[in-house]
């Protein structure tokens, strides 16, 4: 049952689709107005768990710590950040007499202290008007779909999609994409889209290449021929140059985010000074998403969204202020609190939260401030060009992600969980989030293999990658700067062509399931908590997941370790993989198992009385799959039926014995 | 045995104290000098463990990233970091068939590729030129006991620096202090010392206090009265102040560290414009250490030496020069990049090489750069105070720890590791690097427990005291800014008090086998693997250590985890500790155990056949113990020998039935 509850509601997000009559009893919560927030209190008791909250730190369960949606690009990831890329406000309280789903409806920020300050309360508070929608139900599941139901159907994206990506902020040249390409051939190793860059584009100007591009249309179709995709980068901003037209639509047609007496207000960003599309106005909206025209006509399929928190390296107007302020302290014996203040003001340039308090949006002819409505600027942007995707052929899927996220946005888009670095606890990360993301409705989603900031080392681009042949998106993306990690650079190449094999291996299930939990509004990766709630073992099992419905995943995230704790909450089958085409299997009993995982082996479980379709070749592309030649690992003793979905979307079933 | 090699030896580090003739024949490594550097390299096999390394990142096996020994002041601490606050150039190389120590006896910056670049491959590299200690021996523990033989006998504190200690960056004034002492009274929580911060200083100045310290001796004689201590900060610059006699007499007998002209170099530190006192200087040392007088004359018995990298935030040279350039970029329509490059400029200033590569030391009537020898700066910091300590009172015990150090300051100070942060995995890191130091010489260690930056969470601050009260130092620190950590600022005050008796109840142990693990030049804390070698499934334990001769610890440091897995290498009596007073034990087998652990439990292992000292009262600091009273807890059968070292350091044998 859903209850929606108002609370003097500041501005649609249009993340709830369906019209639910406003509640007239008290909320579940203990609500109160006070020093100009609102804020909704709740006492936990011991066992009390949260869920939800999508792309965050730290645990599937978030209690302990204290998050605020607002979309930020800040690219160290630690567990003491409070805000990433996305504003994801569900969560789903599960007490041990009580259990219900909340979405907090507000496109400003807005703060969960999930036992921060008071170990035992949580805090939910935000200084805007929204709309609360409490959601009860029996089971989780339950909670989940009802709340999946008024969100709106999640976004899928083509099968392609599902293969493997190689990409790397750097990449540059025609030349570049052709090495790449090159590369993977030789190594015999899978390919099937190659992501473009900021640096591919002509000056950072979105929808451009630069001139090593030439004959775009012929090498876009050449490599498609191939079944490898071109996805170029989409930036937010729009660059300051007269010579662009786009610039001068959006100049003429007024629909840049403005100053508060409606003059372009100039922000930097890669394309140095800018100018931010304003994606909250219908118009604009509609224009920009005529825009990706130019690369569809060229046969392009597959886009990523970024820097659409939106981020900003500095404003026009401050940027002058501050250095003008610097220049004026040469020679000043300044105490240490000076220099730090000198120090701040340049560091604290960026993402300046002055900037968003003075860019306005022009929604149907009235001046909206951007600071209000901050979190929906990236999820407006997808919108924008997934509208226009369907326009342009409505019976085609074509693939987008984005950086920022709100929800709403998964209807139009998947996401990457934005910069993350090399670290270990980062594969944990990615795995820990996949639940929460699909909570929140989140399907296609993956986090950048082998981490996209600092160095990697080579068993962590392969452990991480043992994890990431079982995600939607599976994209090895880095840093400039940072070591290449293409997986042609390390040594063992042939650990990695093993790997990859896996991915096209398990894809029919990874597809098929992925599809089935879009259209039943369930989750593709679960907390095991969810699937056994009477086990209590389960309860703060933060390290394994259930993919799908017979699938356990216990990855290995611990440099240097060959092997790890599992349990497992029913007998499962252990299946030991090496490649597509080598694997061994042994039947495990419900309970604690210490299972040995080499640097070379994919590990995973499959539940009693379950069995999984598999294709038993190396692929070179998702195309290579053969649906008509799937074998089956079987842990079934019965009779056991499976839906496959196959790449065509058509659904097949399959008696298993 | 051990063999040293000479590479050219630059500078003697001092760090070994026996005289160790030159080896005549080839080195174990495939030395080779080429591009300027001296590379030393090994080949790995699959099973090569590494040790050693001390105060660094990642695991007690080093395995697998590029390390380098330059000290730096940066508290971002995470696992892609190469060089924090230390120099520790000793590691262990453990395969199957071969097992030696090396020592890489150089000042300058040293790194150590650890399977970094070369998943196989060690490459130890260093421009300037150095000793290589080579340490052969049957086991670990006796290439451990050589090697910290030629080092020279650890650093031992007085007895009260076994006790909690309570800090913060931020307390400034005696009411400050005496607000600490009531609030830590009034809570019946036992407390043995106070840090004083910079904010404690007179404007910053070393040996100073400011003027809410009035009565200082009879403040410092009433609170040592109810057996509380302070501890002043020492920080390693000198404010340039023309009123500061400290400052005029360096300025007069040129006891600092100047440019290549022999002028002052002025950095920008605390205090704003200073200098850098020369420690490597043997009269600037004296001079430097006779200055602690003023503290100690006042009744003060324990100092903590910090930014002693040194840590540099500008030189008033290249400060002016950046500010000059970015005030002449205002109005410019710069390019993004350019507009990193001034932003880089202004970040760039702090600890920026240069200054270290224009700093010079004079030493015996020569310039040396600084840089050549920068790994020295805190250990010579230290050793000045502590040559001084020892003329002051021979007989007597003073407390000292650093920031920054290198092998040899082990002889003159403990240290803490550093401006680590409220992070979960940072209590694992804690736990990681006991035995690392312990094998580097530092036995006097701790970290600031429940983190120095960032904000904790009040079951952080259980989880960390959890392990703390096992570890020499333990200190609950954090940083200015931050969320207040004293465990009187949290709600379950009650578990505070109970887990910092279990301090106090454990205390006799943890002092008889510090005593003895220095005299023996043994391991307090010891990787499991070293003491079951022949148990495979103790080669990768990372999580657990053997504390003294029968501890095995295991702590939780996951959030909202109330249990993890223990593997116990032996049969051992798991010991389930509420308070001093309140305990419950239950005997466990060798192998794999997942042992319960709440909130308000300590939970640690006492090997079979063993058994440990105990207080088993409430103790309000370590005066409280009862020598004369200790109780034990057993496991076991036969007749058990115990060496207790007591807080004297008397021997007294006892033997358990």
């Amino acid at each position: 049952m859903i209850k929606r509850y108002n609370y003097n509601l500041l501005y649609n997000t249009g993340s709830i689709i369906k019209n639910i009559e406003e509640a007239k009893d008290k909320i579940i919560f203990d609500y109160r107005y006070d020093n100009n927030k609102n804020i909704f209190k709740y006492e936990m008791n011991k066992n009390t768990i949260i869920y939800g909250l999508g792309e965050n730190v730290r645990g599937i369960n978030k209690r302990g710590w204290v998050y605020t949606s607002f979309n930020t690009d800040d690219p160290d990831i630690h567990e003491t950040r409070s805000s990433l890329y996305a504003s994801h406000n569900f969560i789903i309280i599960i007490d041990e007499n009580k259990k219900f789903g909340a979405f907090f409806d507000t496109p400003s920020e807005i703060t969960f202290d999930l036992g921060y300050q008071d170990i035992d309360c949580i805090s939910v508070e935000t200084e805007n008007g929204l709309n609360v929608y409490i959601i009860e139900d029996d089971s989780i599941d339950g909670i989940i779909k009802e709340f999946r139901e008024i969100i709106g159907e999640s976004y899928i994206p083509p099968f392609w999609a599902f293969g493997f990506c190689q990409s790397r902020w750097g990449y540059k040249t025609k030349e570049d994409v052709l090495d790449i390409v090159k590369n993977y051939e030789i190594n015999n190793l899978p390919l099937d889209s190659i992501c473009l860059d900021i640096d591919c584009l002509d000056n950072y100007k979105d929808f451009t290449f630069n001139s090593s591009f030439d004959n775009k249309k012929d090498f876009i179709t050449e490599l498609k021929n191939k079944n490898i995709r071109l996805v170029p980068i989409v930036d937010a901003a729009i660059k300051k140059d007269g010579s662009y037209y786009i610039y001068n639509e959006m100049l003429k047609n007024k629909y840049y985010c403005m100053d508060k007496d409606s003059n372009p207000y100039f922000v930097g960003v890669w394309p140095g000074d800018s100018l931010l599309p304003d994606y909250l106005n219908n118009n604009a909206s509609k224009w920009f998403g005529s825009k990706y025209k130019e690369l569809l006509d060229l046969g392009i399929e597959g886009f990523w969204n970024d820097m659409n928190e939106p981020a900003l390296f500095y404003s026009r107007n401050h940027v002058d202020e501050v250095f003008k302020y610097i220049g004026e302290q040469v020679g000043k014996n300044f105490e240490v609190e000076d220099y730090f203040k000198n120090k701040g003001m340049v560091i604290g340039l960026q993402n300046n939260l002055n900037y968003y308090k003075e860019l306005y949006h022009n929604i149907d002819g009235k001046l909206i401030r951007h600071y209000d409505i901050h979190n929906l600027y990236g999820y407006k942007m997808a919108e924008a060009a997934s509208l226009y995707f369907k326009e342009y052929n409505k019976n085609k899927r074509y693939l987008l992600y984005s950086r920022s996220s709100h929800i709403g946005s998964h209807r139009y888009s998947g996401i990457w969980t934005g910069d993350n670095a090399s670290w270990w606890n980062h594969i944990l990360l990615n795995l820990k989030m996949l639940p929460s993301l699909n909570m929140c409705g989140y399907m296609y989603i993956g986090a950048d293999s082998a981490g996209f900031g600092q160095n990697t080392t080579e068993d962590l681009a392969i452990r991480w990658a043992e994890l990431s042949i079982f995600t939607p998106l599976f994209r090895n993306h880095s840093a400039k700067g940072t070591r290449n990690q293409e997986y042609y650079n390390f040594k063992n190449i042939d650990i990695f062509r093993n790997i990859l094999s896996i991915r096209y291996m398990i894809l029919p299930y990874l597809y098929s399931e992925f599809i089935k939990a879009v259209k039943t509004n369930s989750l593709l990766y679960k907390p095991l908590f969810m699937e056994f709630s009477n086990d209590e073992r389960t309860r703060e099992i933060e390290d394994e997941i259930i993919f799908g419905e017979s699938i356990l995943l216990a990855p290995i995230y611990v440099q240097n370790a060959s092997g790890r704790y599992v349990y497992l909450p029913d007998d499962y089958l252990e299946v030991r993989v090496k490649n597509a085409k080598e694997f061994i299997t042994r039947p495990l009993t419900k309970g604690d198992h210490y299972i040995k995982m080499n640097l070379d082996e994919v590990v995973f479980f499959i539940r009693k009385g379950y069995a999984i379709p598999i294709y038993k070749e190396f692929a070179k592309n998702v195309y290579d799959i053969n649906y008509d030649n799937l074998s089956w690992i079987k842990n079934n003793d019965n009779l056991y039926e499976y839906t496959l979905v196959d790449k065509d979307d058509n659904y097949r079933t399959y008696k298993i014995k």
